[in-house]
């Protein structure tokens, strides 16, 4: 199968990333070929990418939709390197980034409210077959070429590395927090799980005005979660006596979490009225209480990423609110290790692999 | 106990009704006493009460909080009788009616949005305990008092007898459909469930011009469904090919089912964005599949009954577009064979007693 990748684009761009071969998930050096640019294409050098935590399912095949090779990646920021002639927002030495979406059909219902995230057809940035029957891969890599309407602009206020996860990360929380109303002042927002996605939903939340409760299993979180992100409170979800003292405290809940676990505690978190964005996705159904949603006139709700134009909007919005992400800068050559240490949580918050300085064709 | 209760207002007034004694749910002539007209209470002689499911439930004590005797009864329409002397808004001969709700603090947050429906305080029409310290009554009596707020007045147009159901079965499925924005002309709206509220929910998604979708088990409720309650189309739930063709068609659902009951094919049905919103309560938690939510951006909701202000709302409008529920008008002895056929669900498609004229001290 690497033969055949490897000469999809037989005349086109030779290119350079890592690649996942089997479902044991170990990345390795990976030569591919690109599309040339087309007339609507941006291509951009690759300068970092950030590891989220669907690159490790999707490198060991955990979600069954998986093809190898599988170059993963879908926070990849970089500089523009050449334009297609009908390209209009773009040109050379822009700085721009790629998340979750290359393309989508742009006349469904989705796409004309610029929801392309909930486009039926829409091909994801790794992993998925393209218009042109080649496969997509993703940004651990060192060239992207993309459709310039699934190219957003990275603000001059924005370190390049902290801008990678807010491509996926960052837009995974800021979409469900606008969307349910929970970007007003003066809320009291919830956020259930402190990693690549909750730490940033604390810092949008806190970035709209919400006062801010984190509800983490575990109490050394506190600390960090109060002195380091901005949280206003923290909340053991084990701890019956101190998620009794929050009931019916919260506006609204971001619940990040990806294992399966009990929601009759988090609705119970929700003021009358309030709503509980799922934006992890666990493997089996949840048990959902009715009496406590009726009785409270409550909402569960999921929420996937987010459009186009949500995220340029996103992006400015995080570069003129200085909100960050805790990354850690790491070499390609560091992945495996990344990926190990991010299935036991040992990041804080997001790995952002250097691929600039050290993606190297020899290595 | 009766006794007890017979003197709880020991200088009151007199009445007369049915109570339920024990769990066998039985309901028998029941002596019993009324407070004093208060002066912002209204009295009024019952002409109609509407049988509810839940009075099923809490004459059997199946929610394990009923209390004996118990007069049950919370859709109840009569002719004022008498008004306490700062009563405002009705006088002696009005035609008024009480649902579910006598008493809310008044001061919470949902009480000053109009939503004494989600007071965490409130006190409901039968079996709760009021503020003088007595137990309430519910409308299978000659007569009510209660605090003017909680009583709506019942428009010309609307005759007595159909308009008791509204104020519980009505009001519950016409405020989701205002709340959630299902009540916009050209929506799809799925009802499922066709019963006491399941055809007020057709009726109420057609008056505000949406397309109906009936979802049923019953294969003939069909014919009725589409001919007699104008919904227009009919989809069988246990037959994957119909489902299926109405996969992605719905913006929105109310579901009236309070049997437990599986979501994920009526997720499937939502078109992305769309909205699920609960009106019955299962005993058991229901599984809640969570990529469907979260790749549609789809919310499970709840919703109970409504506030004064959109009871009264609810019932204008009704007068004013002739939504009307099928009743079947029973005299007040043959409630426990009634309580019987509605087990069965036995009744298009809510029992109405004839309180006015056929309750009889001496029967």
């Amino acid at each position: 199968m690497a033969t055949q990748a490897e000469v999809q684009h037989p005349r086109n761009r030779k290119a350079f990333g890592w690649a996942a071969r089997d479902s044991s998930g170990i990345l390795s050096p990976f030569n591919f070929s690109t599309r040339e640019t087309g007339e609507k294409d941006v291509r951009f050098k690759v300068l970092y990418c950030g590891i989220c935590h669907s690159d490790l399912h999707m490198v060991k095949n955990e979600w069954g939709v998986s093809t190898y090779p599988l170059v993963p990646g879908h926070e990849i920021v970089g500089v523009v390197t050449e334009v297609g002639n009908k390209v209009e927002k773009f040109k050379v030495g822009d700085k721009v980034g790629v998340g979750c979406l290359v393309w989508s059909c742009g006349s469904c219902q989705s796409c004309s409210d610029n929801l392309e995230n909930y486009c039926p057809k829409l091909i994801l940035t790794y992993g998925f077959k393209y218009v042109d029957g080649t496969i997509t891969y993703g940004g651990y890599s060192d060239s992207m070429v993309a459709d310039e309407h699934f190219v957003v602009r990275i603000p001059q206020a924005l370190p390049l590395d902290a801008a990678a996860p807010l491509l996926c990360a960052g837009i995974t929380v800021y979409s469900p927090l606008r969307y349910f109303g929970l970007d007003k002042p003066g809320l009291h927002v919830g956020v259930v799980g402190l990693g690549g996605l909750g730490h940033l939903a604390v810092k949008f939340a806190k970035a709209f005005g919400a006062k801010v409760t984190v509800i983490s299993t575990s109490p050394n979180k506190k600390k960090e979660a109060i002195q380091h992100l901005g949280a206003d409170s923290f909340v053991v979800s084990r701890e019956p006596d101190q998620m009794q003292a929050a009931m019916g405290s919260l506006d609204g809940i971001i619940d990040t979490v990806s294992a399966v676990h009990p929601l009759l505690p988090l609705i119970g978190l929700l003021k009358s009225h309030g709503k509980l964005v799922l934006v992890g996705v666990p493997e089996k159904p949840l048990e959902l209480p009715v009496f406590p949603l009726i009785s409270g006139r409550k909402i569960v709700a999921g929420s996937n990423i987010g459009g186009l134009k949500e995220t340029q909007e996103m992006i400015d919005f995080a570069a003129q609110h200085n909100v960050k992400p805790d990354i850690e800068v790491i070499p390609m050559d560091y992945v495996n290790t990344a990926m190990e240490r991010l299935h036991k949580a040992d990041v804080k918050y997001r790995f952002v692999i250097d691929i600039g300085n050290t993606l190297n064709p020899t290595s």
